[in-house]
Formats: structure tokens, C-alpha cells, sequence
């Protein structure tokens, strides 16, 4: 134990203005605990959707379309840029997006796919896949792997990547965990954004980067709260809820992301060591003054576009053609 | 301007009794200003070597050995293990110690020199090279060429990679950058352990992570004393001295280290997003609650044997043989 004494922490001068501006808000959450019916979930799910369809739709300049589908059984989101590059005809890269496995379902989990499907010139699938408060944990890995099985009847697996951010890495995680247990075909590459691997307070920067972090502020809280939900009461060490405790050999090739400020450092590195122990291919990013998230939150930003960006060379380096 | 509260730290549950023991430790710097004449630093300089040879009486069971020799006229050390694996027979790596550009010279030089060449069973070259207060910038620059061109006649400069830790990894990426304009043959690897790439208070970890970090603790005091001491009037945004302000292109595949609690972590991350920029092959690798190059000083770790297994698995896939 050590006591860190109260600081005051400047805006970094290493990174843009448009980043300077969104690392200068205060954390606008509560560390209090929080207990909620399932109403009222399902009314402050519907409260922060409308907030991330607002951050949609500031993404309309990228001329990426949309299109609702159903693919083996699950909704999903068909996301196409106006130019997909040559070598990315016949590849296709599957979102699960991000929201503590609560938030974010519908269209606004399309808010990552679009940046992905424009700055990688490559189509893009996003699962709006079950959550809570109606349909917690396995449910969002079943329908994960339903569209899986659905894809692999037409598609080569090399040619297909998995990716998301928080949860949604964090559920790319479970669910290549879950397809290797299955013994299903592999993704060719893998993309764990800042993943949530581990669902308790467990890692060095849950503390270090608490209220540094102004996305996610805290784990306790709302954060708590909705791991709470999405476990349903089921061990939360299972590598299907927190990875960093799976094994990951014979795992495909993953980048990860996080950023210096992020809650989520330490669930991101600590996957990412023990990929390297295992053999797999790994590569690290980590985002020079970041919060949880913000190089997909911050869109407008030259990090927003430099991320997407070299995840989608990742991808090109390690995807069949 | 955002205001953090005081904090309580735990020491985290992710890391290896070894490791937890080393982060338990309050940091026993200072922050109040530093203003010393020669003979003060001499005398420090004299005190903080015969710790760090302390340190280096603890790695006897290695059964290294360590040979004085003299490489175009600069003062080196020879470190050599028991057993060279066989691809390693014709490489050597060149070692730059750490020390803030003031401590560790001479023997003190090659604790981290001993971890590498036993972790990886090749032979490790350390440059002692010249340092303040009687030879501030550009000395050590100058060591590190001469010893470079010297080694040049008789190898191949694919077979050899340059690494150090602090202001090694500093000095490396400065000794690159000099190399290169020289029109000089550059090393086949590099590895920038948590590099102390920026000389001024520039960037986000010198603040979120000052007084988290138990090694340095602070850029204020007697760190930025060094700073001054080694830049000897000289202007600090000069690549030479803060590598981060380089241009890196051509640059040797290069793997960088850094740990959750560094306050080199910025230093570090932002040399890899300009290396990723500039087309160069950069492997990041951030330890979990690590504070300043606690890989390289906590050596009964398994994390250690770990982060010098990796930059020598690094080496062995980009050096020629």
C-alpha cells in the first residue's frame, strides 16, 4: 500500500487539439454503488443509446452505409465503405461493439464498425448481439458464435478478422476462446481493443488510472454494476467472462489497444503478455495520453484515424486474400 | 487542468511475489530542486555505483564473466556467458547502460549487460562510455560512434544490435540517429528500454504517473538535474538528446519496454507511434505494475527472466547470423 498524494494533471502537449479537448473533461460518472431494476437499465440503456447515435451521426461524412441483416439467426449490421480496397474484396471483418455488455445495442453499435469499414477499406459485419438485463452472459458469446458458424458456410476463416473495443474486445476474446473449445475454424486476426478481460478489480491500473481515466472514471460504480448484470451470477473468473484467464495458444494474430490514462491499461497488457508466453503473434499500441476507448471515441481525431488505420495494416499483413 | 484526489495504491495481485516486494517500496527521492557542484555529484555518483555493484555481486549464479577491454579507444566491458547458443556464435550486442547520463559507469555499468547475455546465451559488448560532469553531450554520442566504427572493420552490421535501458535507451536512439546521418551502417536490431527520449517534463506519464512511479518518482529534482547536467547548456529539443523529436525512418526493427507505473511510459509509447509512422518494425512491450525499468533492476524475477527472453527471441528473428 502507498498513498499517492492529490495532483494536478495537465493536458498533454503530445497529442492534438481535437484529443486535447476530450482529455480535458472531467469524468462526469460516480463511484457510488449502484442498483437498478431492470427498468431502469433498460431506461439508461435507451439514454446513452441516443448519446452514441448523436457520435453516429457526426460520422455521416465518411459515406459509410448501414444495413440491417439477420445473419444465422442474429441481428446484425452490414457495414460498407464507398471504396473497398482490391485486396479487401473478399475479406470481412466482425464487430462486437462496446458498452459493458449492456449499452450500445441496436445502431449504435455500429459507431467503431464505420470508422473500421472506412479507414481500412474493408467491409465490415457488426453483431448487435443479446444483452442484459434480458439475456445476460452466455448469450452474447452464443450469438457470436451462431453468426460464426453462419459466415464459415461461405467464407474462408483466413480471410475474416474478429474485432472490438471494451467489451466488444473483450468478447472477441471469449468468443475465439469459445470457437477453439468448439473446435471451429479460427478468425485469420484478431483485434482486442482495450479489452474488459478481467470482469473484478483486479490489475495494477484499475487503481493507478482511477479518476485519471475520464472515460470510464472507476470500476466502481456503474462498472461494477454491469459486470454484475452480465455475469448473472456466474463465476466471473471463467475465461468466457474474464479471458485474461484463458490459455491462448494457437490464438490468431491480435493487435491491442490502449492508451497511457486508460483504466483498462492493465487488462490490455496483461493479455497481451501472456499471448506472447503462449506463442501467439501480438502487437501492442498504446496511445499517448488516452482515456478508456478514446481512439474510437474521438473520432475527428488524427489518433482516431492513425489507429484504425495501422489495425487495418494488421489486418492486411495477416488476413487471406 | 484536471485535479486528482490522494489515492491508496494496493500492491497489485498480478505480478510475482518478486516483483510485488520491489512495488511495495516507497519512492526515497526528492522533488525539491538540485543544484550541485562536480565534486557533489562526483561523490553521489560514487555512492550510487557501489549500490548498483551490490546489485551486480547478486547475479554471480549467472556465471557470466566480465572482461575490461578497450574498442577504438573507449572503455568497454567483455560479457560473456557460460553457454552462446549456437546462432548466436557470430552476433554481439552492444550495450548502453542507464544511469540518468551521470551514474553506473565502469563496472557499475554492466548489471543489465549480465541479465541479457545469460537470458539470451550471446555475447554483450557495454560501452563505458563518457559522462558528466567532466564529459557532458555530445561524449557519450562520440563513445558509442568510435566503438561502432571499430566493431564495423571485423562484423558484419546485421550480425550486431544495440540496446539499453533510461538514458541507454535514450542514448541508443540518439546513437541511431548520428549513425544514420553519418551515412554509417546501422545495427540489424534495436532494443529502447523505456528510453529517456524527452530531457524536458513533456508528455502525459511525467504527470500521471509521477510519485505512482517508485523508481524515479519525479522529473523534479534530481532527474532533471541530471538532465541539465548531461545537455551542458546544449538545446534539449535537439534529437541528440531528446531522440523523441527524430525522424525515424530506416531505423532497425526496434522492441521498447515499459511498465503500467513508468514515468517513462509516454517516453516510450511515443517513440513507438513516430517509429509505427514511419514505417519502421516496433514491438511494444508494457509490463504490468512496473514502475522505471523494473525489468531490468528486480533480476530474480520471473518477469525479468521474461522481458530479456523477449528482446533476445527479438534479436534472434532480425539479426543475421
Amino acid at each position: 500500500m502507498r498513498t499517492i498524494p492529490s495532483r494536478v494533471l495537465p493536458v498533454p502537449a503530445t497529442v492534438s487539439p481535437e484529443l486535447q479537448q476530450a482529455i480535458a473533461l472531467e469524468w462526469t460518472g460516480s463511484q457510488s454503488p449502484v442498483s437498478f431494476t431492470a427498468e431502469q437499465w433498460k431506461a439508461l440503456v435507451k439514454e446513452r443509446d441516443a448519446v452514441r447515435l448523436e457520435l453516429i451521426r457526426g460520422l455521416s461524412h465518411l459515406r459509410v452505409s448501414v444495413e440491417e441483416t439477420v445473419v444465422g439467426g442474429v441481428r446484425a449490421y452490414r457495414v460498407r465503405p464507398v471504396e473497398i480496397a482490391p485486396e479487401n474484396r473478399n475479406r470481412l471483418l466482425v464487430h462486437l461493439h462496446g458498452g459493458s455488455y449492456v449499452f450500445f445495442g441496436g445502431e449504435a453499435a455500429t459507431a467503431e464498425a464505420i470508422q473500421m469499414a472506412y479507414y481500412g477499406a474493408v467491409e465490415v459485419l457488426s453483431i448487435d448481439y443479446r444483452m442484459p438485463p434480458d439475456h445476460p452472459f452466455p448469450a452474447a458469446i452464443d450469438d457470436v458464435v451462431a453468426v460464426w458458424k453462419e459466415l464459415l458456410k461461405t467464407r474462408d476463416c483466413g480471410t475474416m478478422a474478429m474485432f472490438g473495443t471494451s467489451a466488444g474486445g473483450g468478447l472477441a476474446l471469449a468468443a475465439v476462446l469459445r470457437l477453439r473449445s468448439l473446435g471451429l475454424p479460427l478468425p485469420g486476426a484478431l483485434m482486442a481493443g482495450t479489452p474488459w478481460s478481467d470482469l473484478t478489480k483486479t490489475g495494477d491500473t484499475y487503481f493507478t488510472n482511477e479518476l485519471v481515466d475520464n472515460v470510464l472514471g472507476s470500476m466502481d460504480g456503474q462498472l461494477e454494476a454491469t459486470a454484475k448484470l452480465y455475469a448473472g451470477g456466474h463465476d466471473m473468473s471463467d475465461p468466457l467472462l474474464s479471458p485474461v484467464h484463458g490459455e491462448f495458444s494457437k490464438f490468431p494474430p491480435t493487435v491491442l489497444l490502449s492508451g497511457t490514462r486508460d483504466l483498462f491499461l492493465s487488462n490490455t497488457v496483461r493479455v497481451h503478455q501472456k499471448m506472447l508466453r503462449a506463442g501467439v503473434t501480438a502487437h501492442l499500441l498504446v496511445f499517448e495520453g488516452q482515456s478508456h476507448a478514446q481512439y474510437a471515441l474521438v473520432c475527428d481525431s488524427p489518433e482516431s484515424a492513425f489507429a484504425f488505420g495501422e489495425v487495418g495494416r494488421f489486418f492486411d499483413v495477416h488476413l487471406r486474400k
